[in-house]
């Protein structure tokens, strides 16, 4: 299945220079497209790449519009990421082969639980009684969807994804733990992507809540009671302990970790690798990772790190001899 | 369906100060409890919030009844955090919805797989042959239960659980890995409750071991040989690797890690994000993890660590140097 | 059932010296061998061990040949770790049960997928249409192979791995994220094992790749568009971002994080705990972890840590104060 150059500035809009009737097979990275094949330059820095992609048509901005239509034809759009991303929805919708049943007959769907009939449910799927699934959402192969947990239009929840698990909580008694049943559920906005294997837990009384637009990567931990502002986003690997208050438009790296009981604001950003262990309410960059370096580099600062406070009262002890013979 | 509060404490235990007809129609915690609700307040530090709570009733201790009777009922116990955990389960017990299948029968139980009349095995969930599986215990849905694994009495294994994936052993050979056949399984005892998406390996010739009472939140890996002493307890998040011996009543924080083939003495906890490499042979409370910081903070001093040790010989020779003129 | 010691020698080689009629029931550690197990012997550090086991006979090297055989029966080879996971591989075919179904009845195998003859897919897993699956390859249970994903020959995939969800790829857009679709699959060589629960995220245009002979343990995160080459190994909980070039014959730790967009030599070991933040292209052993220690001490070098540039400026000034002071 191909795609006319001209079809696509006709659904997408843009600037079309070159031949519109210029047949597109694939969309593929500047690198690797072929005559045929449709690539994009977002990033300015990588301009040199235009002299050598053999792509068929590239998407660019207007600045780099001059030397695109020197190496042949392109498309001159504001934001050639975004308009990229538009064209992978457009390619997907085009190629989908036959549609999936809505509920697949391998799922299991409680009663009491409801799917909007624009909503699908992948194979294997599980949806406990109680819960909802609104208009357009997909789940795909094996979820878990538990008992009362609400989602949004427009999710997408990947395979393995477990929403509504139960909170890790427990009363201590005299060395054992009592089980603090989690009587609260999970309630999840429109728009949000939950990745493979991610789990989110149902909250201890009241609801685990994700705003609208939260895109959450594969093998995240969100635990109970949990409030995730809207448009965040979390790489591979993330933990968020339980009660945190994570703010709108943050992201957090690729295995970054949240305390629980914490407060972050709107407009934080957590380095991969990061813990997050008191509350951040000032909006920024936040990073805390030990740098990697040669082993035997390593070992060395590793150890000298474990005498660092007494390294402190060394230069201190040296400050003071220093001034005080600088007295005498 | 609401509760008296009467019947709670006939149930219960404790000191019922108020009206024993009360109707109790939901569990809250005290922010955001309304009047027909039942909280509780366990931590003398939050003793301010009786001021300003709406809540129906209040279970306090008893340094706490004064104050709390004088803004309106209260069941006073001896242990708030715990009675209130009892509570959770009478109120799980009595809002249940109609009983699920004993084993759903979309679940798949293999011949030879033994489970106990008063287990219950979820939707989609699969038993390997030669697995027994304990009174009481529950395995929700889409769980695995490998072959030869033994769960023992009142466990509860949350969704996407697996147990008794094989454990990572590889002999190198050439380059390449020759794969060690794991002919061990894995045991566990009673009252274990283990967490969404949670991996506990088969032992490669002995079992890997879970004990009495241990609490495995979502997430977590337990690698192959590995020995967990009861009652200890895991946040998300975590990782053990093969053949660690970790003791009874210790607790590891969320994406705590620890190392193979070492030792861990009872009541050791470790804190979130730090990395075990070394045994831990005294009890006690350890920790390592690089404190986060402004990214530009972070930046600065992450670059200097990477040059501790000389800064160490620097410092040495300071002294020396500040040592000789003070000779002269 | 049970093996000759004269059979396994026959089968595998070695130079048996004892009695070949000695019946093998287990195979087991040296420390809790009995006389009737075979047991074996590969590190040269832990000779002492054969003073003390009860194994009825032992896998040594030529260099432990003589103190083996004073002891009692043992098998002499020159790779006693790569004989025994060789001699694990003919134990479990020897004691396996009754063949499982090639395909499961309870798995999904959409229309438009090719699965060899001599493959295997467990129950209640899921392989979407255009996916391919070589032969011998063993797909245990609850396992999903997504659409157009490919696995090789003699691959095993551990329950709960989920292969080909979506790559985490957005464009922002006024501080929301726009999807990007994921439009190419993961593509994986021969004799790859990858583990439970354990997620590979299909490229955006081109496929994510693993090649031959390699080896992922449980919960990790590979992103998309990543190559990892051949006979390289990670531990559990690893997390690779997306678009890495990961070397052949690498190893990583456990819950080691590579960033993204970066490059990794041959022959380069991550150490456990250890966060890739640059390209390493030099073969060699990389760490960077915070050293564990007693809470109280690492309180205060944590606390030094976030002060460390200014320590050494400290030391600068000291320096040059010393230095203006000997001018004098």
């Amino acid at each position: 299945m191909t795609l006319r150059a001209g079809a696509i500035v006709q659904s997408l809009g843009g600037e079309l220079f070159g031949d519109p009737d210029r047949h597109i097979t694939r969309l593929a990275p500047l690198e690797s497209a072929g005559s045929t094949e449709l690539s994009f330059l977002a990033n300015a820095r990588l301009a040199h790449l235009l002299d050598t992609t053999q792509a068929g048509c590239v998407i660019v901005s207007p600045v780099l519009a001059e030397s695109a239509r020197q190496r042949g034809d392109c498309i001159v759009v504001d934001d050639p990421h975004l308009y990229f991303a538009r064209l992978t929805q457009m390619w997907r919708r085009l190629h989908q082969g036959a549609a999936r049943p809505r509920i697949h007959p391998s799922a299991v769907v409680e009663e009491g639980a409801f799917v909007d009939p624009s909503a699908s449910i992948g194979a294997l799927s599980f949806v406990g009684r109680g819960a909802r699934i609104g208009a357009e959402t997909v789940v795909k192969e094996r979820v878990t969807i538990g008992e009362d947990c609400v989602l949004g239009a427009r999710c997408l929840v990947q395979s393995g994804a477990v929403i509504g698990g139960d909170g890790f909580g427990f009363a201590g008694h005299e060395g054992t733990w009592v089980k603090i049943e989690q009587l609260g559920a999970v309630r999840i906005g429109d728009d949000v992507e939950i990745g493979a294997n991610t789990c989110i837990d149902r909250g201890a009384l009241d609801d685990t809540v994700i705003d609208d637009g939260v895109k959450l990567d594969n093998l995240i931990q969100i635990g109970h009671n949990t409030h995730v502002g809207k448009h965040t986003a979390m790489a591979g690997c993330v933990g968020v302990a339980g009660s945190a208050r994570i703010g709108a438009y943050c992201t957090v790296g690729g295995a970054g970790m949240i305390a629980g009981h914490l407060s972050i604001a709107d407009h934080v950003h957590v380095s991969a690798g990061s813990l997050v262990s008191r509350s951040i309410l000032k909006p920024g960059h936040y990073t805390g990772f030990f740098p990697i370096d040669e082993n035997g580099e390593w070992e060395k600062n590793a150890a000298t790190l474990r005498q660092l406070h007494r390294l402190r009262e060394r230069i201190k002890h040296l400050e003071r001899q220093l001034a005080d013979s600088e007295d005498k």
